[in-house]
């Protein structure tokens, strides 16, 4: 069912900061920020031959990542994106087997502008499981 | 200087659970369950078209992951590894710019027997850093 990891994404408290260490220490290709208000988030992503990084900065009081760094003061991998073919397809075939969907269970589009879900870490080995239409 | 990322490494209690989760709950390729005594871990690659996630359990008291599961009840995302194309080159950059490895600095053989070197999460974002030879 999943398919490629879309990307990891990577909470920080400092966007600029962040983008510098990938850009200028360990020499990736970044991107420029955006701000994603809806998402509460901002992002840079950096680009790898076979996927991307998501670099996260909260943005604005009610960021869905202010809890994480909360706990990860130095930030930390926040979550995995995978794609898969069809989104509500592969909703109904998790919950058909007990796992549990974040939220309302309707897929939302997410940053890329695609269909998205997230899943429950308790499911799936402490790890937070995004979800995201190929 | 960093490529392909390599892999994803999310650290289990149960690596038959989560090899179960990853094969028919999330329908992904799983290899067989391989023990590494020389690293301290029992490791499963979950084969992605671009990539793999890493299963490790531990393996005996002095495993490198018993500290994280400590802290991470659920386990969860351990490290990432990028690719480079000459380690010794990439480490001697990365101190250059104050970044810190971790151990003795040189390069150990990994669990896919390629020179490995880890990397301080301080320095990082919060996140430790696998770096493989290509």
């Amino acid at each position: 069912m999943i398919g490629r990891l879309n990307h990891v994404a990577i909470a920080v408290r400092d966007i600029a900061a962040a983008s510098r260490i990938y850009r200028d220490t360990l020499g990736a290709r970044v991107s420029e920020a955006v701000a994603q208000p809806e998402h509460g988030v901002t992002t840079v992503f950096v680009e790898l031959p076979n996927t991307k990084i998501e670099l996260l900065e909260p943005l604005g009081d009610g960021s869905p990542i202010n809890k994480f760094l909360e706990r990860n003061a130095d930030g930390g991998i926040h979550h995995v994106c995978y794609e898969v073919d069809d989104i509500l397809a592969a909703r109904d075939r998790l919950l058909a087997t007990g796992a549990r969907v974040l939220g309302s269970g309707e897929p939302k589009i997410g940053a890329h502008g695609k269909p998205v879900l997230f899943l429950h870490p308790k499911d799936f080995c402490g790890t937070l499981v995004e979800l995201e239409q190929a």
